[in-house]
């Protein structure tokens, strides 16, 4: 079996030694842009070039090192046939469900203002967090969805979530599709998006959208910046409809230094840093799914080419 | 039955309109520096004066407005016999452990970096958080620091907890006493302080403790500022044996403006706001337990005099 590593990454042994050991059967090469085609059955790849799919014509199946793949999936070159996998959690959603939170209570209590206090040496104490003032609305039930939903619920937060299609999750209420989008908006205060980018959510979040939240209304998109229409944003923000944005993804990353999300009073920037995958994690799973995969076992984490993620 | 509200409150009908309306059965009166005894046979108390119990020699039982009872037992006319009751969660809790929580982020992700960042319009990502560099050692295993470590279990830490007795909680490794405070401590690097104020606890957390913890150490101090010993936690801090503290009760209240902490780089400072009590289920908590104890039912929340919580 013969498995190639695809990715940016200037340090590339820290990947290929772990993976040589932990799939000894396999013979391991670092992609090459100017080398031959090594007749790869697997690729793990970040955002490959083209090539790697003119060159390498027995892939079997390619393994993606993150969770979204919306990346991977404009690659013109990519066979319409060839099995995509994605990266499930490897640390991450439980990450995603702490900064989510984080975000929450600088929102909610308002920490800013005590940071501010603090600076200024007073003593003052604002009114306490009432929960049922802050409902939460998770955009996209997938494993971050869930984990979000788990967490704020544990803390006693209203949840409702919602989705393209119907979930069932414990304390949580669902909705499902755009027929139910607006009821979902209606009881949403803080609007948290951990969806997928596809064609159906590329440009999702936007001003009729935001206006639908209930007023003073907190945004933390920690799913994919071509989600949300930026302007729309601002606008909601400067008229009052939405009181602060927590933001983790962009259209553009890095987030251009001229862009004016950075000095936005409003808005909370941070660099796609809400959750990182942990390489030990990543790599134990991706070569435990070649193992199976060559052995014919089924795997999770197939993407649905027809779905986009 | 006769009940005497005695708090500072300059609103004291927002609390005592909705007591007659939970407990018709009583007569309620507002406490009165100059008025006559009333008879009471309870008191509902924040930090009454020694008054209080000088001229009501009725009182069956009082209830303190919070769970913290260490101002209460400090004053000298409490009749040593007299049952006293502190309130139970209230809301409180889940407050702290989303507190304890924030503040555990905003150390391990060094939040305040980020800030800065924005503040400079620069995008630069940090290495990402790994649970096990952070393990999380809870002093005080009430309500309130399960609550926490339930919350921290959750979210994968690893989660340690002294109390001064036995305590079996899932997910948690528990250590009791004296005896096994050292090795709590050797495991611990976010130490969250949850203990009441007693003669036991005053001045714990000290020079020779706070060394003991894994170097690096976060202090998250929701309990009581009279535990620290605010010289020896600068000293630790400029030692870099502790690398940040949250501190959000402090020995003297408000912490007056000249104090070192307001401005030291490695401290958060709020305003005692970690947890707030609410109205609302404060006074259905207490009404229900008066109507019980008039009824000689048992109720809980009874302050172990000899323990001093």
């Amino acid at each position: 079996m013969k498995v190639v590593f695809v990715a940016g990454d200037p340090k590339p042994e820290r990947w290929t030694a772990p993976i040589r050991t932990l799939l000894p059967e396999a013979e391991v090469f670092t992609w090459d842009p100017d080398g031959p085609a090594v007749e790869a059955d697997y690729a793990i790849v970040w955002q490959p070039p083209a090539a790697l799919f003119e060159r390498e014509k027995n892939l079997k199946a390619i393994f993606n090192l993150g969770a979204g793949v919306d990346g991977l999936m404009a690659v013109s070159a990519l066979p319409p046939e060839l099995t995509v996998v994605r990266l499930e959690d490897a640390g991450m959603s439980v990450q995603m469900a702490e900064y989510v939170l984080h975000q929450l209570v600088e929102a909610s209590r308002d920490m800013n203002r005590y940071r501010e206090q603090q600076r200024q040496c007073t003593w003052k104490i604002h009114r306490p967090i009432r929960r049922n003032e802050w409902p939460v609305g998770i955009m996209g039930l997938g494993q971050i969805g869930q984990r979000v939903a788990r967490t704020l619920t544990a803390l006693d937060y209203e949840v409702n979530g919602w989705a393209r299609g119907e979930h069932s999750l414990d304390g949580v209420t669902t909705y499902a599709g755009s027929g139910q989008l607006g009821q979902f908006l209606n009881r949403t205060r803080v609007l948290v998006n951990t969806l997928p980018l596809t064609d159906a959510t590329r440009n999702l979040i936007d001003y009729p959208l935001l206006s639908q939240l209930q007023p003073g209304a907190v945004v933390i998109n920690v799913g994919r910046g071509e989600s949300l229409v930026e302007e729309d944003l601002l606008r909601a923000l400067d008229e009052g409809q939405v009181a602060r944005a927590s933001l983790d993804v962009f259209r553009e990353e890095p987030l251009p230094a001229d862009h004016p999300f950075w000095r936005h009073r409003g808005i909370t920037v941070t660099p796609h840093i809400s959750a990182r995958t942990l390489r030990e994690s990543t790599i134990e799973q991706i070569t435990g799914k070649i193992r199976d995969h060559a052995a014919g076992m089924p795997i999770s984490g197939v993407v649905d080419r027809s779905r986009g993620y």
